[in-house]
């Protein structure tokens, strides 16, 4: 993709993420419309399908050849080579019916299978993540970059209990939590997938790991993350898929080999495509 | 104590939290002296000293007959019924030198051996919380009240692995973890026990429990969390022991003593008296 409609796609979608952003605000703390999924852990409210429909008829007014996975109303697909454009319209939406802040809209456009534009913005903390491949990543226009961690025992790590509640998941997390919480500086849980990824980009935490997730809520993070000189890879060490639900991250590769041995249970789950 | 010096016991406490604010935003990011304390994960810097010296200083010169209980410079004092003062310079040091913004200063001011004034500034999330036993809590100038909550698996908890790295207080930490975890809507863990507390007054999650922390950690927190209609106690359902070092926060007591039934392991902890 040429650069100048690179530039074009990352006009539209943080001009369409601040619009979101703005639709979170107005609906905050209201009485919502709230719907369990695939647990009482898991909701969707109104706004959520609300955004969606907007992010995506715009998108699509925009550029109508490409293709589009959304969190609330797409199909299963395959992954192809075309640009395709990957959105969680509220990230955190258990905060978002909590108010607790860490909310955001996470756009990412992926092209020949790889994150090549993300867009994080989360209106309650008032922070605007981006990144371009190639370009660097930016929170509200500063550059980022990763804080500099080698060992486990220094590194704040960041993991997340995640919304299914079958036995099989939650003994999985409690594993490999029992396994590392005590080995590093400390374990912190925000409820955002993105936003987690996009606070190792900026400094705030050395590492973090998920398994249950899916490509929207990971794709956008990824993209800044690395551009932010961060590392992304499956929790067993290998490429990271963007759609198999595991991931990794560190500020550097080798931390993040360092926690991916450390994790003794590397659940295998349905994937995305 | 009558309500004018109440009051001018606020108004230069939030002056003081104001400038730690400040003086926690200059050294952030900077290459800082950090000791460890009781472990890796209990750290000190310069700045948590530095804030603690300048708050006592100038509460000193304001209030000269008060006492005062500090983190960082104080020995061990019974508590008393005269005016005492309890400051944590930097709650969440451990996030300060990582830059994960919850981070904040705590001062409350105890008389007849219950907290009556609490000030908890957070610069980098840009809320200053307050409140004055009977004349309400405020964030930003603005009313806090709790949320509603009946039920556990309602409810969005915040629990915190704390500090300790000795055997007991880690199994206890999962033995109570992995019996809360699944049975509510999540578990957030953000560092900063006074910002938690706080959170809970805001209605951004409906309870919170910890053993471990010291007064300085809770006695702010726990004035602004009743006066915004909220509940705090023991951990095993009776009355608050402000120098046990267990607490159980919730938006109501209904939800606290639920919570409570749940804790499977009560740590007893050498007393901050």
């Amino acid at each position: 993709m040429n650069p100048q409609t690179l530039n074009e796609c990352e006009r539209v979608a943080i001009n369409l993420a601040l619009n979101a952003g703005q639709m979170m605000q107005t609906s905050s703390g209201k009485k919502l419309q709230i719907d369990e999924k695939i647990s009482y852990a898991d909701l969707v409210t109104e706004t959520d399908k609300a955004i969606e429909v907007y992010v995506f008829e715009e998108l699509r007014k925009h550029f109508p050849t490409h293709r589009f996975i959304g969190e609330e109303t797409s199909e299963k697909a395959p992954l192809t080579d075309e640009p395709t454009w990957i959105v969680d319209p509220i990230d955190g939406t258990m905060n978002f019916v909590h108010t607790f802040p860490f909310v955001c809209i996470s756009i990412a456009l992926i092209y020949n299978k790889e994150p090549i534009l993300g867009v994080v913005y989360s209106p309650f903390l008032d922070k605007l993540y981006t990144a371009k491949k190639g370009f660097g990543a930016y929170c509200n226009g500063v550059p980022l970059k990763v804080r500099e961690c080698e060992s486990l025992q220094k590194a704040l790590l960041i993991f997340e209990l995640g919304n299914a509640r079958d036995e099989e998941k939650i003994n999985s997390v409690f594993a490999n939590f029992q396994k590392l919480a005590f080995k590093c500086s400390g374990m912190r849980s925000t409820g955002s997938a993105a936003l987690n990824i996009c606070a190792i980009a900026n400094g705030y935490a050395d590492g973090y790991y998920e398994f249950g997730l899916h490509c929207w809520d990971l794709a956008a993070g990824v993209i800044i993350l690395t551009e932010a000189g961060g590392c992304a890879m499956d929790t067993e060490g290998g490429s990271l898929d963007l759609m198999s639900r595991r991931l990794l991250v560190a500020c550097n590769e080798s931390l993040a080999k360092t926690i991916s041995k450390e994790l003794v249970s590397h659940l295998k789950l349905e994937r995305d495509d």
